[in-house]
């Protein structure tokens, strides 16, 4: 079947094979490419990458894109939904100006539905059309405005966790909850409407406080007790800033570390799936405790550069073994497509070698690729075991995804490099890494979650 | 006249009025907004920013976009352009192996004039529908090439400095001229050719040695002779990595450091207006001696960061009032357009203040949009004035361009960012902002240089 003919034709089951040059992150690290393979996609899940159509498959429709690229969707770990609105504005703001005059007031609007519903829109609108098929999500300490995106992304069809942001200290007046029970109650209203409520399990509750400093011991102790009596996946922030990590250390004298006063209120993984953005300024003992919970790190490189943060030891999180993927952390990034995460965690890798002498070599495109990928989905079949206790019987609809190994969720992009060609015939791995550079939006021709063609 | 009906009028002079949201970067570094304002055109130079129109330019047809963002072309004052071909691959490799198995191999297929006329035919296209309206190229060492990328690009409107580049010693034999001597034939050639060859003096010669490095002392001493002979412009590469340095100083044993190399060829400003790309590493001597000389600074960020350079001191350039550009440094940059080098410029200097805890402020919005404009926009005023010389009779038509202040250029883009729209309005400087960081090429309307539609 013609390229040209594919797009106006609804794929009425999510059982069929799509043909081109397919590309991904293997379970080593390296990237795998087959030119004209066969990608099969059996009840919205990867079946694998094929040279010829397996028999047990030849039933199924195919839809050929030869020539084009088909990877994995990508995964952001980090993002702030309510920040899109503002992205790139501001930018030469430090972090507390920025917060203070762009970020909070901002947040505040999401009280009124009419605004978050327009808001939101534009943030969906672009979600859809980016390269991410995962995102996780903080959204506002506003039960209605956050039940209404998760609706809004429902509706999208990609895959997403969504919090409601928890913070009762150390904000400003407008947007600080009013109490520690304030905040649980809101937290459980949101909950108790995400009860078998919501469409296809795409979209899923996770815990969010917001960080240590604007969370009391007592909502951190009153979350923690929701987390355990729904098994929620949690988010939060870590060692972002040098000054962030000072304020901690006196909020909480006790604790080993940042990621410890999580820890103490017992919400830094062991059992419960837990991103922690940033880690940028990590102790050793916080490494540790990381690969201890097996908490996943969320690195966005160019909010780190943008709030002046700094730049993470990615190779030491490599190195050990963490769990790590990438994040856009909109709004503090402005670019909202992981690709754009993956060169600038490249670049600000190289620039942390060069500027502290370290050795160790920089982050290779195929460690970023894995990153964006199947690092950062690999979560989601984390978080669906344990998202599935927490729906009261409404299952999470996803697996782990960032692969086309049997059995991932199939969440795919097909990508028309054309444009991005050269004189001479690039490799597979050069065509890729061209994409990841250069690449907009427009450059994917169409987007698979969970086997659903979004566009 | 309304915006729609404006796209395919061929203006037939240019002698015209712009109207919609104008931004510039003023004299004193501030941005200057008017929103809907009227831009004049007059001989294609600006005649300046007017809140409405005056009654000596009432004749001048009226082209309105209102709404719509007008802002000066964009300056890339350093790339290579047989470089373009390969950009954004092999970006993990070091820049020894980079260059030996990327760079100086596809810089040699420039011996085939129908090879050039394909690759450079990519490089043009983008280079039109982008930001830049000026920019600053090294072509290679063969001169048919050479003349044939100027003629491609006097074709395309842009306004152009292209150097036949200079190496003999230190290269691959298949990229390396024979002898200083037939280097410097070799240049001469090409210098006869242009003299009053081409067109509409959109592109000119700029003399190009590649670096200390690859030139012997009686191949710089006789590009010192030529340089006076015709009164060329200058461009080289000055520290951009610590081996490099290193190596220069083994070379040159009794220079002062690596610009005072260049310097005691006689190739370093003094008269001659000179580019020198990247500063990386500069010493104080260095610094000081690029003040004296007047040279201006090609800041190129993205290349920094893929090739492992580090961050110039850019805060220190700006302080001491040196001369200084922005250069996208395809493909050691992988982005030719300079909006991203202006981000770039931004990030790396907020990362150059986290991990070396320097104080002074990171380059702001303000700097980089100065940069990128005025800042690199002004070296044509200076090298026009000497190329006027060296084109035996046959004028450069080009001025400084970056301002909208009478007298310079008419270079102007006319930028639609409704797409980039937010919830609420946005001011002109977080238009602008944002216009900087998410814009892609398909924002830009339509493109001025020296008052003639480019498309």
């Amino acid at each position: 079947m013609p390229v040209d003919g594919v797009c106006n034709i609804q794929m009425k089951s999510n059982n069929f094979i799509l043909k081109g040059d397919i590309l991904q992150s293997g379970k080593s690290g390296a990237i795998e490419s087959r030119g004209g393979g066969y990608l099969v996609c059996a009840e919205g899940k990867s079946a694998g990458v094929f040279p010829g159509i397996p028999e047990e498959y030849a039933s199924f429709p195919l839809f050929d894109y030869s020539g084009k690229l088909i990877i994995p969707g990508l995964t952001d770990l980090h993002a702030h939904a309510p920040q899109f609105a503002f992205r790139a504005t501001g930018m030469d703001l430090e972090l507390l100006d920025w917060l203070e005059t762009r970020a909070f007031p901002e947040e505040a609007k999401y009280g009124d539905g009419v605004y978050a519903r327009r808001a939101y829109g534009f943030l969906v609108e672009r979600l859809k059309r980016g390269p991410n098929t995962r995102i996780v999500l903080f959204a506002t300490i506003h039960v209605p405005a956050t039940l209404l995106l998760m609706d809004m992304l429902e509706e999208s069809g990609l895959v997403c966790l969504v919090g409601k942001v928890n913070m009762d200290r150390n904000s400003p007046d407008y947007l600080c909850e009013k109490s520690a029970a304030a905040s649980l109650d809101a937290t459980r209203e949101w909950l108790a409407a995400n009860r078998g409520a919501r469409g296809s399990g795409n979209v899923m509750p996770i815990l969010t406080p917001r960080f240590i400093p604007s969370c009391s011991d007592e909502l951190m102790r009153g979350l923690s007790e929701i987390q355990k009596e729904y098994g929620l996946p949690v988010q939060s922030h870590l060692s972002e800033n040098r000054k962030e990590i000072e304020w901690v250390r006196e909020l909480c004298p006790s604790s080993s570390c940042y990621g410890g006063a999580y820890d103490d209120f017992g919400l830094f993984g062991n059992g419960a799936p837990t991103i922690m953005a940033h880690c940028v300024w990590p102790e050793e003992r916080e490494i540790e405790l990381l690969a201890k919970r097996g908490v996943y790190i969320a690195h966005c490189p160019q909010s780190n550069a943008n709030l002046s943060s700094g730049i993470a030891p990615v190779r030491k999180f490599l190195e050990r073994g963490l769990s790590a993927g990438l994040g856009s952390d909109i709004a503090g990034g402005v670019h909202s497509s992981i690709f754009r995460a993956m060169t600038d965690a490249i670049q600000v890798s190289k620039l942390r070698r060069a500027l502290l002498g370290e050795s160790g070599a920089a982050v290779s495109l195929e460690e970023a690729f894995y990153l964006g990928t199947r690092g950062g989905g690999e979560f989601f079949g984390t978080a669906s075991r344990v998202a599935n206790n927490a729906s009261g019987g409404k299952a999470a609809g996803f697996g782990a995804a960032g692969s086309f190994d049997s059995g991932y969720d199939f969440d795919a992009l097909v990508i028309d490099d054309a444009e991005l060609a050269a004189p001479f015939e690039l490799s597979p791995r050069d065509r890729l890494e061209r994409v990841i550079y250069l690449s907009e939006d427009r450059h994917i021709m169409t987007k698979f979650v969970r086997g659903r063609r979004i566009f």
